[in-house]
C-alpha cells in the first residue's frame, strides 16, 4: 500500500439545518475540504451515510452529492455500516488511494436526521440492529445500550454517577469548538438529575441527534510537497472488524471484540502501541461506550474503563484524552458523518489548531468509529510527519 | 495496484424467494462462491444492496450477512449506487485487495424485492431518482426511462419492434440458464402485443424485479497457483464515472457520458478496444438502454445501437455477444445484485461453463452495471491468463 495524507479537512455545524437540504450541508463541509487542501477536484468521491433512503426518500448518495458538487464524469459512490458509515468510507477511499487507482478522494460523512418527526428516526436508527432478533422485540437502540450499561454497573460494581466524568469531559470540551451541536457545561449534579431515556441511560449519557456533515480529502503522502507550515498529517493506521449483531449472541457482552481487532490492527499498521496515543476520538454515543472502548483498545483493564474519567485522565491535559473536541455526546451525533468529524478533529489536534483543548504536542491521534452496539468498529491512526 | 483474479463464483436462482430471507439468499450465493473458490474464509465482505432500508427495515448490511455466515472479526461494509450497487461493491473490494490491504475479498450482491406489495418496491425504486426534482414531480424509474425512449425513437427515426432483438435475444439464451428467473422464449409478435407500462416502454421492453444473490471471491493474481485446468480469470479492466442524476440536466439525454467514461477508463486500463471484447454483459434493465450501452461503450453509433440487434449481432454467435445468460431482461434484475450477476456471467463465460450460449474462444469480457438512469456506472474488463 502506497501511504497516504490526509490534506484537507472540512465541516459544518452540527444543528438543525430546517434551511438546508441534504445536499447542501453535504456540499458545504466538502467545499470546505476542497478548499483547505487547495484542491479544485479529485479523482473519487466516497460518501457515508445511513439514514437518507429512509428519512429523505434519497438513495444514491455517492452521485446524489457529485451531481450537486458539479463533480461529473468521476467515481462516486456511497458506504453505510450503520453509525460507523462515515468511518467505514474513509476506508474505502483510503484504500482507492493507496491502491493507486485514485491520486486523490474526498470522503464526506453527512447526515440528516431532523427532517422528519422523532419516532421515525428512533424507528430509522434501529435498522442498525438487527430486524428479526432485536428490532422486532420493539427494543430501541438506546434500549440495548441501557442492557449493556446495566449489566456493566452489575457486574463491576459502578454506580450511574461514576460515568459522569465522560459527559462533563464532552461538554466542556465543546464549549470551544464553534461546530459542536451543544454548548452548556455540566456538572455531576445536573448529570444525575437529568430525564431518564432508558434505564440508566439518561439524556445526559446519550449523545445528541442532529444534521451535519464532515470531510476529508485525502492523497498520497508523496504528492504532499510543502504545506506551508503546517504539519503534514498521514494514515499510519486502519482496521475493520465486526462482531454479531444482536448483543445477545456474544459470548461476551461487555468486551468490544470488533474494537480489539480492529485498534489491533491500526496499532500494528501503525506500529504503535496505546501508551503511543495522543489523543483518542471515541465513539461516546453513549456514556457506557466510553468505557467499554477504552478497555478494549488497551487503555484500561476489563470493567476499568470508569476509572480514566473518575481519575481525571481523560482531559485534554490528562493520560489518555478522548473528545476533546465534544465527543458524539456535545459535538453531536448526525451517525453517517460522525466517523468523519472524528479524523477532522484529530487532523485538528495534529496540526495543532485546537485552542483550549489542544493535546500538547500531539503527534499521533486515534479515531474509532462503531455501527450498532459495537458491530461494526472502523479503526484509524492518524500522526504527524 | 497489483493484479487481481476471480477466483471463485456462485449465485442463486432469481425468483420470488418467499420461503427465504435476505440474509439467507445472500449467505446461499456467498457460500457457493466460496467453496468454487476453494476458501472457508476471505479478509474483507462487500455487500452490494439498495433496497433493504426501506424492503426490509434493515440497514448495517455488510455485517448482518458477516454474522449470519458466521464471519466474526473481518472487516464489513455495504456499498451502495442505487441499481450500480453490485458493480460498486465489486470495484470497492477490488481497490482493497488491489492496495494489499486485504489478501481475499468476498464480494456479495443481495437484493429482495418481493417482502412488500408492488407499490412499495415501485417507490422504493424511485429513490435512485432525484427525490426533489424527479420523483416529487410524479415520475416512475420506468416513467423516465420510458421518456429517453421516445426521445430516441424521435430523433433516429426508430420504430418500437426495431426494439425486439434484445428482449428476444436475451429471452432466448436465459432458456439455458437455470439461475435465470424467466424461462420463455419470445417473438416479435409478442413483444409488440405485450402490456403497455409506461409508453413506449412495454412489459417485454422492462426487466423483471425478484429477489436474488450472487458472489465472488477475489484474491491477489500471484496467489493463484494451479486452478486444476480452469481458465484463470483476470480483472484486467475498472472504470467508474458519473453523470447528473436527472436526466433533464444533461445535455446530450440520449448519450451516457458516464458509461463511455467508465468504459473508457476500464479499456485503458486493460488495454483493449472494444473490437477486442467478446462478450458484453451490459445493463438492460429497458431495451432501451442497450441501445445506449453499446453506442456509449464504442460498440456501435450514436443513435445506430438497435442496428446490431436487427443485424443479429448480438446473439452468442454474433460479433457483439450480450446478455448471454439472459441479461437483466430475463435473468431478471434483483437491483442491488445484478452487477455481481453481470460478474459472474461474464467469469463463466471465460471458463467456457456455458454451454448452448458459449461464446466460442473468449477470452475478454466486459460487464458493465448502471445506477439510476445512467448516472452512476460501473465497468469492469474480466480476461483469462
Amino acid at each position: 500500500m502506497r501511504e497516504v495524507a490526509v490534506l484537507g479537512i472540512g465541516q459544518t455545524k452540527i444543528s438543525e439545518h430546517w434551511d438546508k437540504s441534504l445536499r447542501e450541508i453535504g456540499a458545504e463541509a466538502a467545499f470546505a475540504a476542497l478548499q483547505d487542501a487547495g484542491l479544485e477536484k479529485v479523482d473519487a468521491l466516497f460518501v457515508g451515510n445511513m439514514l437518507s433512503p429512509l428519512i429523505d426518500s434519497q438513495n444514491h448518495l455517492g452521485t446524489y452529492l457529485a451531481d450537486w458538487m458539479g463533480f461529473w464524469h468521476q467515481g462516486a459512490v456511497k458506504i453505510e455500516a450503520a453509525c460507523g458509515s462515515g468511518g467505514a468510507a474513509f476506508r474505502v477511499g483510503l484504500m482507492a488511494v493507496a491502491s493507486g487507482d485514485s491520486d486523490s478522494a474526498l470522503i464526506v460523512g453527512m447526515e440528516k436526521m431532523t427532517d422528519k418527526a422523532g419516532h421515525d428516526v428512533t424507528a430509522a436508527l434501529a435498522t442498525a440492529a438487527d430486524a428479526d432478533y432485536e428490532a422486532e422485540q420493539g427494543v430501541s437502540f438506546v434500549g440495548i445500550n441501557a442492557l449493556v450499561m446495566r449489566r456493566y454497573m452489575h457486574e463491576y460494581g459502578w454506580k450511574h454517577k461514576d460515568f459522569a466524568p465522560f459527559s462533563i469531559n464532552a461538554h466542556a470540551n465543546a464549549m470551544h469548538n464553534a461546530f459542536a451541536r451543544l454548548h452548556e457545561r455540566i456538572t455531576v449534579d445536573k448529570f444525575e438529575k437529568s430525564s431518564m431515556v432508558a434505564t440508566p441511560i439518561n439524556l445526559l449519557d446519550a449523545s445528541p441527534i442532529g444534521d451535519g456533515a464532515a470531510a476529508a480529502v485525502i492523497v498520497p503522502a508523496e504528492k504532499v510537497a510543502s504545506l506551508k507550515g503546517r504539519s503534514k498529517v498521514l494514515v499510519a493506521g486502519s482496521g475493520a472488524a465486526t462482531d454479531t449483531i444482536a448483543v445477545h449472541s456474544r459470548r461476551e457482552p461487555l468486551f468490544l471484540s470488533a474494537a480489539y481487532e480492529s485498534a489491533k490492527r491500526a496499532y500494528e499498521m501503525a506500529k504503535v502501541e496505546p501508551k503511543d496515543i495522543n489523543v483518542f476520538e471515541l465513539h461516546d454515543a453513549f456514556s457506557i461506550m466510553s468505557a467499554l472502548s477504552l478497555e478494549a483498545c488497551g487503555f484500561a483493564e476489563r470493567g476499568q474503563g470508569v476509572r480514566l474519567g473518575l481519575d481525571n485522565e481523560i482531559s485534554p491535559k490528562g493520560r489518555v484524552p478522548i473528545a476533546t473536541r465534544g465527543g458524539l455526546k456535545a459535538r453531536g451525533h448526525p451517525v453517517g458523518a460522525t466517523g468523519i468529524y472524528q479524523i477532522v478533529e484529530v487532523v485538528q489536534q495534529l496540526r495543532g489548531e485546537c485552542g483550549e483543548t489542544q493535546v500538547d504536542g500531539a503527534q499521533i491521534g486515534m479515531a474509532q468509529n462503531i455501527g450498532g452496539s459495537g458491530a461494526t468498529i472502523l479503526t484509524h491512526i492518524l500522526r504527524t510527519a
